[in-house]
């Protein structure tokens, strides 16, 4: 990618020793736009925590005030329709890669999530915000209406409440994202990293197999109708109790011990960079 | 119709200046309730508004203190199955024209918006409601449960709180509402139709093209499995930044400038009577 | 089964004379937990009233401070898949069960809902708690990921709630499971009992038939897309209107009359256990 010769990369990882990996898009100049090189960036990061196996949890966050504000306009201005497609298409692709990698990601959002950075948001397992964030899909208000956030934002906050989104292009604060279901807390601005570092911290104390099979089951059930889901749930279900962890796990519950899960405590503090 | 030899207009429809179109279900003695006339004069009024393409965004109300009471009882009763199919036929035909015309259909509650009337608010794209209007899904009390609104109801607020004003039939009011998502604000009853407009303006001053191909998507994904949904908003995300106001948009964005969308702003205020 | 040997059985049924039956949830030591005769016994409590047809709302409630703990581990530890198997296929029976019988189920939960105990309450058409109760799905922590109830409570709480409360296995009190829409009611502990009978008496002043008829169209709606679901609904609104309590009800609605439903209002205060 041209990009990759930029001095800055577009996403930093950064590894600590808790097993939590943070993902900073870094473009702070341009919001952290999605242009197509951050998208891959980003897609590149993922998959390549998802590859490792060795971390339990993933922030994403933005570098500067802004989380992201959306697609790149310049790289959506005068060029044929098959140049959009692309970027569409990774976008769409990004999206499925949060939601397919083993570990949860969660967004820390410390300012404006616009557009597709909204639909980051929706699209994160968690989110946690400042109460100095906004949330808006003001892609109406530029000719160019935010179809695809539009998948992610009404699975995530209901019909009306897309819609006024949608249409009006207008944003909404923290706190109303949190009533409305789209993020999980608001926190003051200070407390940002902090609070949602605890969040992952609640998450990698459990076995990180289990974890990986929770999330995987939950998208494979999320669309299916009832029946199909419990069908297909009640397999997972099974053959997760037969699974080792689970044995440990409810053996040191009930003798009232901590459990010790397969997988040995790994971790790294290396700092990788994708461009 | 027989009821188009009646005095007054089942729908009175009032256009302004603005490319918003105000319709006004005109039967207050009865509550506005929605007999078969009533429904083919909405039907034919929201037909008509969008054959036309000139309006933008419309606003629905009633006249005197109610919004709507639901179906007109005196045609459910003593008829044989077939004229009901016809009511609830036309009902369901009323429901997905609302969200198949083009321009966004606020719904504007005054007061009691009951059965088939809670489900034309639930239906409507948006919806406000005066502080003193209230939401009800009655027919259980009456032994003709509330069948076809909760179909909007549910997809509107979710299983427990749709089975509760189901099963009960007791009404909830619009601060209820509101936190349910059932509608999008709640205000003091002497600012609703400001209110109401208020809303309405945030619409129309966005390319008219584009709110219809958003609103289109909108209800074309808003059932798929998220894939589905992704591979289709993709394609209609990529056509639009083809689209001629997208690129207008996005260059009098980027330019700081104000958007010059092809569609003019033709206007009317003729008034029209569904009858 | 074994277990019908034991001396205590595993659900109370106590009817009241007003149309009222209360299942208890019989094993305070164990905190109600599903073991499989628990299961089974509910199973057949909630049949047994279904075929007999008299009953026209359900309660059910946990004898001793907790509502129920999920599984017993007891009976998941130490053996092979397939009795893994015949435990969660049970479970997910008797969640059908809950919502295929024709009585309105409503959960009144004193204490802890915790994992299957979740499931149970976002299973219930309706549910009240106590200030005091609380909810979790916290078999993440032990390595048995809630997978079954992960289906009843994505569809009762949407998708990031959902998510927060399946990966941390945290708690939430019950005003927070009233604002997600978890449960319908948050009471102080004292009015626990009488205020999920006041919601179940403002279900049994209904036409059970017409309910039931309700209940069941609810549930064959939910998971459908919207036009399907039209067109299912318009049919049942139809042959619902053409019954003999809907023209009943209407009549004695507009001659300000009480109605007379088809079913006598048969009682009976018989107490019966299943074990």
């Amino acid at each position: 990618m041209m990009q990759s010769n930029s001095e800055t990369p577009f996403v930093e990882r950064s590894d600590r020793d808790d097993g939590i990996a943070i993902l900073t898009m870094n473009r702070p100049q341009r919001r952290n736009a999605l242009s197509l090189a951050m998208m891959r960036a980003l897609i590149e990061a993922f998959q390549e925590i998802n590859a490792a196996g060795e971390v339990r949890a993933v922030i994403l966050r933005g570098a500067g005030p802004a989380f992201c504000a959306g697609h790149d306009l310049s790289e959506l201005i005068g060029r044929d329709v098959n140049a959009y497609r692309r970027i569409f298409t990774t976008c769409v692709e990004l999206m499925e890669c949060i939601q397919r990698i083993a570990p949860p990601v969660i967004a820390e959002v410390a300012g404006m999530a616009t557009a597709a950075g909204c639909q980051l948001v929706a699209t994160c397992d968690l989110a946690v915000a400042a109460s100095s964030a906004h949330f808006a899909t003001p892609g109406v208000k530029i000719g160019l209406f935010c179809s695809t956030p539009m998948v992610a934002l009404t699975r995530a906050i209901g019909r009306k409440r897309a819609m006024e989104l949608l249409l009006t292009g207008e944003p909404i604060d923290a706190a109303t994202a949190a009533q409305w279901g789209l993020i999980n807390r608001v926190v003051v601005p200070e407390r940002l990293s902090e609070e949602t570092l605890a969040l992952a911290h609640r998450i990698t104390g459990a076995s990180a197999d289990i974890v990986a099979l929770g999330k995987s089951a939950f998208y494979a059930q999320v669309d299916l109708d009832q029946p199909k889901a419990y069908a297909y749930a009640q397999e997972v279900m099974s053959l997760n109790a037969f699974d080792a962890d689970a044995q440990e796990g409810m053996s040191a519950f009930l003798a009232k011990r901590k459990p010790h899960w397969k997988l040995t405590d790994s971790s790294r503090s290396a700092s990788t960079r994708y461009e």
